[in-house]
């Protein structure tokens, strides 16, 4: 891991972009620590880091101001890393059906996200090993947001995530309800009752699969980023609960 | 309206038990209000105000410790009130159907319910007419949990009701999907999502159906009593949200 650059936001957050290998990332904290932070991993969707920053840095700032630090990685395919032919093809059949009006098969919701979830995994992975090997930073860790079966797959591969919260926004492919009955971390699962892009009981299903003991489901009305601000608070709370 | 007892509870909470022509209920207060508060109203199982008592004061604390004042009357057919027939007599058909292992019939619940929403409504109208006379109390007012088509009828024909925290706990009528259409004040839906005695496909068609611009449900582990401490914070902060 190789810091690339370092700045002081306004509320005395120290922002650090980092590389890991190829792979860029930035890592949010105090600007300083008296004890090693607990750590949240910020997911987001596969639209590259420069543009979901905005986003990631208010999740951030939160975090932190809640005595955590925070941190997340490119996806593979996604911002200035290399894409594939593969993810390209399925992004582009993907367009096409929802542009046709015609419902997304199994086929291309496969495609688009199983080779995702097994090329970036292991990269939060290798960034865990990273991040906690840093002076500021000690667990336990929790996982947030973006990609809900990259969620899923590191919750159960993982066992240095200890609590993760889940939104229930995104396409799950049908192997993911299997790896989603091993999973036994406390969960909170988010969803948008009205989510465009999504299916409504598939998400039910997937909350129903968890094998969690502890995990709940918070729906809320609108569409895919109108999660209302009361939402993200709660969702703070939950990682409080259980990783401070 | 006819105080009958006063005690103060150890946490300096005013206990008021009332008359409301042969309805008991009571209200909760702090000792010393410097100005009037919102309301609670809270709803119970038709179980007896005796035997809910218990959870009943537990509700009321937090919500005075919150900033309100919390009141509650017995249901008709309940604790003392004078039973009658058709009511017992869906009671019984009730227990068999669920001793049985039979479904419980549409029939079964339209009896069980539609009476019991009837009568109970207009009591709690005029316990609120009362209530809202009183000095220290101003509004605006919550309703809170119970038998949910009690809270569904109240929230559609009672105006001074501003917001609701329903429990998707107990049989659903098929009519109360219709008025649930009509209701448009803030909801926060509590759902336990293995409730042995509710169904949970009907609950999540009703969160569906309400006609309400903000509503929210929040599914939990475990059966019916089992709804974990961070759910009842959250509906807490839900009503700070919307009453004060």
């Amino acid at each position: 891991m190789h810091f690339t650059s370092e700045q002081r936001l306004d509320d005395n957050v120290l922002e650090r972009e980092f590389t890991l290998g190829e792979i860029p990332g930035i890592l949010w904290a105090p600007a300083s620590t008296p004890a090693p932070l607990p750590l949240i991993l910020l997911g987001h969707p596969p639209l590259g880091l420069r543009r979901m920053y905005p986003r990631l840095v208010a999740r951030a700032r939160h975090a932190v101001a809640d005595g955590f630090a925070a941190a997340t990685i490119e996806l593979p395919g996604s911002g200035d890393r290399p894409r594939w032919e593969a993810a390209e093809q399925a992004r582009a059949d993907l367009r096409r059906a929802v542009e046709a009006g015609e419902p997304v098969s199994d086929e291309i919701i496969d495609a688009l996200v199983l080779p995702l979830v097994d090329r970036a995994v292991p990269e939060w992975r290798a960034a865990l090993d990273a991040l906690l090997a840093l002076p500021g930073i000690g667990g336990p860790v929790g996982y947030s947001g973006g990609v809900i079966s990259i969620g899923v797959r590191l919750a159960v591969v993982e066992p240095r995530i200890a609590a993760a919260v889940l939104f229930a926004g995104s396409f799950v492919p049908r192997a993911m309800f299997e790896e989603a009955r091993r999973v036994t971390v406390p969960l909170h699962v988010l969803l948008q009752w009205d989510d465009e892009g999504n299916d409504r009981q598939a998400a039910l299903d997937l909350f129903d699969a968890f094998g969690s003991e502890e995990k709940s489901l918070h729906a809320h009305m609108g569409g895919h980023t109108g999660v209302p601000q009361s939402a993200a608070e709660a969702a703070a709370r939950f990682f409080t609960r259980h990783l401070r």
